[in-house]
């Protein structure tokens, strides 16, 4: 059988109990799936890895992802834990970099109308994926610490010739695969910001080699207008990393919230799947937190992995989730429903 | 009786239309107001100009803003018109630049809930201002040109003291001013940007001397969920230039779309007034536009200008404006109504 090395990451508050439901999901389908076997390696990471051992990513744990077929991650991070020199601990950023796991691959779909804030919008109408640059843009220089005493203090914004090129090819990819509109629109800046003018142009060089898929331009101001307007007429969307940070979870509040938003980080050596929410220490423990994400990110992997039985299970595991939330009074407290972390994933595990 | 003189700059596409209109309802104000006189002085700026006498500002527009007791602005810019390095040609980035109107002011108000794509939002739910740092931040790098055959492209986000104290003040005299939570949210991104702690560490200091007014935090990302799942919760916020710019949009969206937006650039030695939209030149010339965001503009300079006779008119504006807008068949096309540009304003200047 085709063994699959995963690494399992909880990590930090609800980070633990949402992982392991999807761990759980894992197990159950694991044996409906022909010569395939999951080999699951678990590692601590996180703040409170680093309150423990003083690294937030240790270096073993690190190894184990560079070797792994691919990550699942739950959450990282906590407010109000800090390094010495005062900077938040961001690991998530950290991996993103070490891993260069440059596209932010990041699925909107409604999957009914109650869940939507905005009027008018059925199960299936709002469904785009939104890729973002994760390596570079405005968080390139996110090294930096500020002189409180300075009179000013900068960031660089910097965008790579390279980096553009392989996230917009993703993109590319992305809306070939999807049965779509087959078009990526580029968001950025490029009426004001020089940075843009190149990023674009790196854009339409690439958009060259997939004359199959429509490569529009849309402002980052206007697309954040038509999110709210009409997302129904995005497809793929690429972008810099810090304008896809802002318009990332604004698409999740069009769907429900973070509890709602799957991400993939996507490198060449490396993925890492998580759901797009924090960890959530004010509920953690409580079995309260909502594990959609965590599940539609599994699902992401499976898909990822690319085997004919994970995409058959990934594709299980999506329809499975739908019908779940087809039913809009199945939902966790987020979204006003009281099923607990466990029942809702019950409810998709009787259906696998 | 007090003159005050009042610099009118239709511009290019729809402005000179949507301005006449405003300026319509000034001359249908002014001999109700006691002992005020507008001085209306006319220039011609924007893409137009540019095409005429190669500057989009003269000099003696520019001049006489400097002078002015307030700006009057329509819309400024063409699409398909460059300067010959290929530059885009944004004279309102100049103007904000030239008189240093650090203080972009952006009022967001829902007029019915037939105008917003959200649910369950009613007339005055959706209702604060958003004001955007407009002199520097990441527009601070926009002189710069890109070398398209680099392998790089930076832009410099740089935030200075000064700038800061001032937009800052400037919000917090906002929220003193207004009737409404009485709340200032400062909208950065401090976790993972040293130029944002630096802003954060700024704004905590100026919150200092509003101690009658809430100081609090939002990461970005987070505030563009927050816009669309509880818009409700903000009453002012201020923001880095390019997160305003981005925000201000996604705002828009949420009551109308951008001929519903008004806007105030704020300076220390001049104002400029103008609707949040750009010149729409593919809707020029045919009286569709929709001039509620260039009126909304006329009120906020006519509060501006500070005296009892231009409040108490900008204050019959408003209701004016309220009022026509309270019955949702009252719309132009971009709304999806099928009154015009004049009609519209004639309803107006009915209930004046
Ligand atoms: C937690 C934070 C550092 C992170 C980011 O800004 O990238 C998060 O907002 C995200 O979108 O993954
Ligand atoms: C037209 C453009 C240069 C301008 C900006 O980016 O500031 C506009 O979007 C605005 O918000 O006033």
């Amino acid at each position: 059988p085709q063994s699959f090395h995963l690494v399992i990451l909880g990590g930090d508050g609800i980070g633990p109990e949402v992982c392991d439901q999807s761990v759980r999901l894992l197990e159950i389908m694991q044996p409906h799936l022909d010569g395939v076997e999951f080999q699951l390696d678990r590692h601590s990471v996180g703040v409170g890895e680093y309150q423990r051992s003083g690294e937030a990513l240790p270096q073993s744990a690190y190894d184990a992802c560079l070797a792994s077929d691919a990550v699942l991650l739950g959450a990282m991070g906590l407010p109000n834990v800090r390094y010495p020199n005062g900077k938040e601990i961001a690991p998530q950023l950290d991996l993103r970099e070490r891993l260069q796991l440059y596209g932010g691959v990041r699925p909107i779909r409604l999957y009914h109308e109650a869940d939507t804030p905005l009027k008018g919008h059925g199960p299936g109408e709002i469904d785009f994926v939104l890729v973002r640059e994760s390596t570079e843009g405005l968080f390139y220089g996110r090294d930096a610490i500020a002189d409180l005493e300075a009179d000013e203090a900068t960031n660089l914004l910097r965008i790579t010739r390279s980096a553009s090129e392989r996230v917009c090819r993703l993109a590319f990819e992305t809306a070939r695969r999807r049965d779509g509109k087959k078009t990526v629109t580029l968001i950025d800046k490029a009426n004001v910001l020089s940075s843009m003018v190149y990023f674009r142009h790196v854009f339409d060089e690439v958009a060259k080699e997939f004359l199959d898929i429509k490569a529009e331009h849309v402002y980052v101001d206007a697309a954040a207008l038509f999110l709210v307007r009409r997302p129904q007429d995005f497809d793929v969307m690429v972008t810099e990393n810090m304008f896809g940070d802002i318009l990332s979870d604004l698409a999740a509040g069009l769907v429900g919230g973070m509890g709602m938003a799957p991400s993939g980080d996507i490198g060449d050596d490396a993925a890492v799947f998580q759901p797009s929410h924090g960890s959530a220490p004010d509920i953690a423990g409580q079995s309260i937190a909502n594990p959609i994400a965590m599940h539609l990110s599994t699902a992401m992997m499976l898909e990822w992995l690319d085997h004919p039985e994970t995409r058959r299970a990934a594709d299980a595991l999506n329809a499975a989730i739908a019908d779940v939330l087809s039913d809009p009074t199945q939902r966790t407290a987020d979204m006003g429903g009281n099923l607990s972390t466990v029942e809702i994933t019950d409810k998709i595990a009787e259906r696998l």
